[in-house]
């Protein structure tokens, strides 16, 4: 045995680095399951102490800010019911027919996040990562559809992230996806945005009622066509502060191949712009595609390896971001720019085979993780590590707080209304940074559905498809049932992530530590009693 | 529009890279849907003619045997029942508790394959990697069950590339699980390796009936158990040619946590004795890891961050692989090594939580492709081009004539006899190499299942389990019927990466091109009959 006992230092050294163990706070990786948190401000979420990631953050940042003499810009990158493993680091990639160098080329170069978490749709995603605040607290629950999102009036009323960086200092502009109502006082220009150029709904808006193939009742018939057409926003838009957005570029099904062209180009150009600018920017970009229905740029179009519509599409946001980002390089800017980029929800199954893949259970709709587990990226050469990948717990709320320290303002975290968001500068800048974030939770409409700490995944609803209780084929976003569970229904994300067992039999023990969480969320209500009643 | 054509150039090359296009053989890659195959010989598999991928790969050989004065050698490492996922870079690691940081580095150092095909399950598919032939050809359709394993004479009669290799001047060792048959003349030592230790069949058959919890009808009944016993084998054996293997380290609940450790010491002290030796040498090493029942070593015991057996020995497998790959750069042969890391097949299901992780429908035993699409690591340090993932057909089976292509004795692969194994040195050498195959076989035990060709597969017969004709929650190693499919199955693995989607009825132009592929191999038995008849 004496080999063994002399060969156990370097082996548990292999193992500690093996599971991305920080030095830092110790010999152990910090576990989120028994990790002690604490509330920054009663408006706050706890959050799990850090304090040695706090540190290097903070020096991290101001190495940065010694050498540029300003706060980092800040580019975050929405793309559209991309699945998880439609980009080549999360397992897809070339393997399934839509490979992405670009995307690839960044996580290499920064932090790989696999578990970051969306909501499981896209209006309630944006509105949560652009207040740091749960839909349920703001009141965008769902997506406006067809016909509701112009007189939506969305984020009035909230303090958003673009709001709170121009008073940092920044420029801020918003390029494409908006869908957080159309009103002229819930346009992005109107809610702290400097400017605006995209689209203020949803993609299929613009198609689905002139597609012959989708909605042949109102495409061949004049007078339901007119009634589509008067309720339809018509292109991009584009406006400044202080108006309402006009119309700059007209869509239909021919010219929605080159829209998200159109915002790259708009993006780099405004890249371009801030080259010799004093002050830092916030870009919030939200991608056309891969949305439903997919009509691929022509140069692209049958040209990826899946030669299908969607994956053409995911071949062509990978050489999009691939254009900001040599943008950002080309104007010198790249090294002093945060960039982060995730999917707003999961995959679209309903629109097979118009849907991106996903490892995990259901998709766009769900609180399965295929519904709500965001590929995300986040990259800062030269500040944040190359090569890192962690599974800490990341919630794309988390963007507001996190991007408030970042800008050297973390002081204007909003302290009259509830904060979901947690600071996560820690995580993204320490060399081997942890979540400080502890409970994710997951919320339909609202439902609150569960949470998770650690591995565990707790639910007290669940959602019920027509076809198969275990894997929807018919997706939940359109056709589910919701309803309560008895006893609950727990999972272990690590050695079931397609949540295929539900064992909360055999997981009694941890039951009332996920089971606390959710009290804990839920307190949180009588001080600060949300917009909408909880169900 | 003039932008847009400007644009044009750098945007279809960006695409045709994203694509990863070889410009070898013209602007675009082959498209396996339409490639022309060749047949090299009679009794050989067709191949898709690539010489511009030939001649690069004959020059690479051609420098490295200018260096190193000899050809390269061969480390095939087989992970046992280990899911695609598992391993970081193909979507699983930190985000399923088993962090593999190590095999990361490998795949990021060389080629990382996303359509590499194992057969069903572990003998059929060990059997196939060593004789280059489908598992009905050579008989061996399936695992040796407990008992069996001892009497059964295996590859005998078969020409294995350990033989071949021998000839071709190598120093031939096995290492770590055989399953190929226990009878002295089928012992590895005895069919063309040198060298042997290891365990002659299957992990659990070491500890299965040792287990109260699970077989406590064996355990706790003496004479139950004294018959368990007599016909087991007990542990580690090891011989040379000539004799059979006798015990060297015997197994039970308690030391096979070390059996891992004592495989891998024993392959870095063969390694190591290599260094000054004139002939190259071939490494075959088959893990016990992570067969059912999963004992990790206690080092690493509760140490990964999943906590359960099966995550740990992942994290140790990952730690053993690092090992091997430290032995060949401490003795200075690993620039002159190619290494080839896979599955022997799916992960198993049915012994969850003692289960391994796949994005891909079904598991271990399954012709779906989370039974038999393995993951793939090749490296092969300043040969092979770092940062290659490739889509490309790749069966393990081709492991063997590519094996004695890389040894410059082609000439040796068997005319005697039919030949499933492909030459895919171009493919591995080849600055972007691509697939010389254009068709994968399914085959459960003597049933022609379907075939694969390039994103298309189609089934003439189909496995049904119990709980669920789409997501096996009974997985098909233990419990499918297997049935003929009227009018077939067919996927688009792209779009539908999980085979959800039977598209029969919508890819009905594509169906005869598969079918006349299916048409092409039923053939080859009537000229080679097989050992066992065609079901």
């Amino acid at each position: 045995m004496k080999r063994i006992t002399a060969g156990m230092s370097a082996f548990a050294c292999a193992v500690a680095l093996t599971a991305g163990v920080a030095a830092a706070q110790g010999d152990k990786p910090v576990d989120g399951f028994l990790a002690k948190t604490t509330r920054p401000a009663p408006n706050r979420e706890p959050v799990i102490d850090l304090p040695q990631d706090r540190a290097a953050a903070a020096a991290a940042l101001g190495r940065a800010r010694a050498r540029f003499g300003r706060a980092p810009n800040i580019v975050m990158i929405l793309v559209d019911d991309v699945g998880w493993s439609d980009i080549g680091v999360f397992g897809g990639g070339a393997a399934v027919g839509s490979p992405t160098p670009n995307l690839d080329r960044l996580a290499a170069g920064g932090l790989r996040l696999t578990s970051a978490y969306s909501q499981p749709s896209c209006t309630p995603t944006r509105a949560a990562l652009l207040t740091g605040r749960l839909p349920v607290r703001s009141g965008l629950l769902r997506p406006y559809l067809p016909g509701e999102n112009n007189a939506a009036t969305g984020l009035n009323g909230e303090v958003t992230l673009a709001e709170l960086l121009k008073k940092a200092g920044y420029a801020t502009q918003a390029i494409g996806k908006w869908h957080l109502g159309g009103a002229e006082q819930a346009q992005p220009q109107n809610v702290g945005f400097d400017d605006y150029y995209g689209i203020l709904t949803s993609s299929d808006d613009y198609t689905a009622w002139r597609e012959p193939w989708r909605n042949p009742d109102l495409v061949n018939d004049p007078d339901r066509r007119a009634w589509a057409e008067k309720g339809e926003t018509m292109g991009i838009v584009a406006g400044k502060t202080g108006a309402a957005a006009t119309l700059a570029y007209p869509i239909d099904r021919d010219t929605i191949r080159f829209v998200d062209e159109k915002l790259t180009d708009r993006a780099t150009q405004f890249i371009a712009s801030r080259k010799n600018e004093k002050n830092p920017f916030f870009l919030y970009v939200g991608t056309r595609g891969a949305h439903f229905d997919n009509y691929p740029h022509p140069q692209v179009a049958g040209k990826s390896p899946g030669r299908y519509p969607y994956k053409d599409v995911i071949v062509e946001l990978d050489h999009r971001v691939g254009q900001v980002v040599e943008a950002l390089k080309a104007s010198g800017q790249l090294d002093n720019t945060i960039v982060m980029i995730a999917s707003d929800n999961g995959p679209m199954l309903e629109t097979f085979p118009d849907t991106g893949t996903t490892p995990f259970r259901s998709g766009k709709g769900s609180i399965y993780e295929g519904g709500v587990r965001t590929p995300m990226i986040v990259s800062w050469p030269g500040v944040i590590a190359p090569g890192r990948v962690s599974d800490g717990l990341f919630d794309l709320m988390d963007v507001f707080a996190t991007s408030l320290s970042l800008a050297g303002r973390a002081d204007l975290v909003p302290t009259d209304r509830y904060i979901d968001s947690i600071d996560q500068t820690g995580f993204f800048l320490a060399p081997q940074g942890q979540s400080a974030r502890r409970v994710e939770y997951y919320w339909v409409n609202n439902i609150f559905m569960g949470a998770r700490v650690a591995e565990f995944k707790y639910l007290m609803h669940d959602q019920i498809t027509e076809s198969d209780d275990s894997w929807p084929r018919s997706s939940p976003f359109s056709a589910a049932y919701t309803t309560s569970v008895y006893g609950g229904k727990m999972f272990d994300l690590y050695i079931d992530p397609k949540e295929e067992h539900a064992l909360a039999p055999l997981k009694q023990p941890q039951i009332p530590v996920v089971a606390a969480a959710v009290q804990a969320q839920l307190a949180t209500f009588k001080a600060y009693p949300p917009k909408v009643p909880i169900r």
